[in-house]
């Protein structure tokens, strides 16, 4: 029988600025929109394994969603998400409302220029800064020493390290690598959307982004190329391409040929479901 | 002979961390744009009553002034500066530089969107976005408990407590009343910029305020007739009214009738000097 810490379960600002006044050392911070998966529990341990205390919070954050986006059918299940991370002794998890943390009035956000503009930018104008916006506010409550996010929202890793670095926050950002299933298909919340032929299918995502990569070493830098033959491959398949993006890490402007290392981003959906995975090509030698 | 502290002069981001790490206790951070009058100092005095240490900034913050604006005729004088502050037992300020906290790629803005749109927003559409992305910035640099702010810029401390609100932001706002020179003028950095005529006339700015007021108290409470007789006596000097504004102080929408408390907001010119001025109306009874 293992010892576990009892599990504090936290719902407003106010219980949560009262539970940080007494925390001591290094705070790792782990923000999730719940629905958790090994990817998550990733970070988690990540957390765990450098800072004295860990909080994770689980909040659906609505400004973060386009009108049209699946913001009502964003899979919940906040009973099996505290019995995971109760299992991963996790000692304090932050629940927020909507209620609270948008009140009538609200009127404040964070706007991260020109990197949002690309790629996920593009076709949801309003998505980054809702993300820039809500971690703020987060790291303002939970004021962490340490916070960590998932590779396989690239853009998304991008965006908030260059909020960080330009407001001169406080806080170190770890990024965890994306966990997959045994096929490759990245671990994502959303994959519960797919029927069973679907997610049969799905591994075409990371069988493409390997594809590139096996492009790209075998001697071909042109990403138009690249891109199209990738294309084909995922149409094989009942995958619609959203885009494929082969860019600078940084600036996320697309690059025509790859003469340092590139992040290549991919968006397929299956059906109604939208999903995004993404790799790093560089030169090995 | 009294004895002072040393003052330490911290001009990069890197040693303000570094020292701000070695301080406990409750911090008072005073941000200035320098030029510093006895309205800063009342505000330094505010903050050292109540805190275990202080921290003055001078920064004139280039994101805050329009194109045509007086950034590069903003007065500056830091060795008075300096010396005003040690006379004031100000024991650490922070003088950062431009380049260090806009590098190339800046990119990184806070944005309150609705109370910015109305008086100096209005004519000065990137203002408050300015304002506060630079106050952001110095609040995760220095990581303040306390912040002070002058009434003067009645607009600002709104703003500022906006997203201090909205933000989630761990600091205690601070307002400090109106310093005025023995005629009623507001103690301002740009009243340098009068010339002898102009500043003879430039207590109107008050005159017309304490008017605005005295017509309140004898029953007035139609704002269309008040801002007119405060344009008239204003009119009667060299100064040229920018707007004269009569708004509900949490939203700065305009009232028409006064029926609680108002704001009563005011910017004359005198030649391109432009002066503000404000003052609150509220029932005694």
């Amino acid at each position: 029988m293992t010892s576990r810490i009892a599990i504090q379960v936290i719902k407003t600002i106010k219980d949560m600025r009262r539970l940080r006044q007494i925390l001591h050392g290094t705070i790792g911070f782990v923000p999730t929109m719940g629905y958790l998966h090994k990817g998550h529990l990733s970070l988690v341990k990540l957390a765990q394994e450098k800072n004295d205390h860990v909080i994770v919070s689980i909040f659906i954050n609505p400004k973060q969603f386009g009108p049209k986006e699946d913001f009502q059918t964003y899979p919940r299940n906040t009973k099996r998400d505290l019995l995971l991370l109760k299992k991963a002794n996790v000692g304090i998890v932050f629940l927020p409302n909507v209620d609270e943390l948008y009140p009538s009035g609200y009127e404040s956000y964070v706007h991260v220029e020109k990197v949002t503009k690309k790629l996920e930018g593009k076709s949801r104008p309003q998505h980054f800064i809702g993300v820039a916006t809500v971690v703020t506010k987060l790291f303002n409550i939970i004021q962490p020493s340490h916070a960590y996010f998932g590779q396989k929202d690239a853009q998304q890793v991008i965006v908030i390290k260059k909020m960080v670095t330009d407001l001169n926050i406080p806080i170190d950002i770890i990024v965890g690598e994306t966990l997959r299933e045994s096929d490759g298909l990245a671990m994502s919340s959303r994959n519960i959307f797919l029927n069973d032929r679907e997610r049969k299918q799905a591994n075409i995502i990371y069988k493409s982004l390997r594809f590139a990569q096996q492009l790209f070493e075998s001697g071909e830098d042109n990403t138009k190329k690249i891109k199209s033959k990738m294309k084909n491959l995922i149409h094989t398949t009942l995958g619609h391409v959203d885009y494929i993006s082969i860019s600078d890490p940084q600036t996320l402007k697309e690059v025509a040929k790859i003469d340092k290392m590139v992040l290549v981003n991919l968006v397929v959906r299956f059906g109604k479901t939208r999903l995004i995975d993404n790799i790093y090509l560089k030169k090995i030698k």
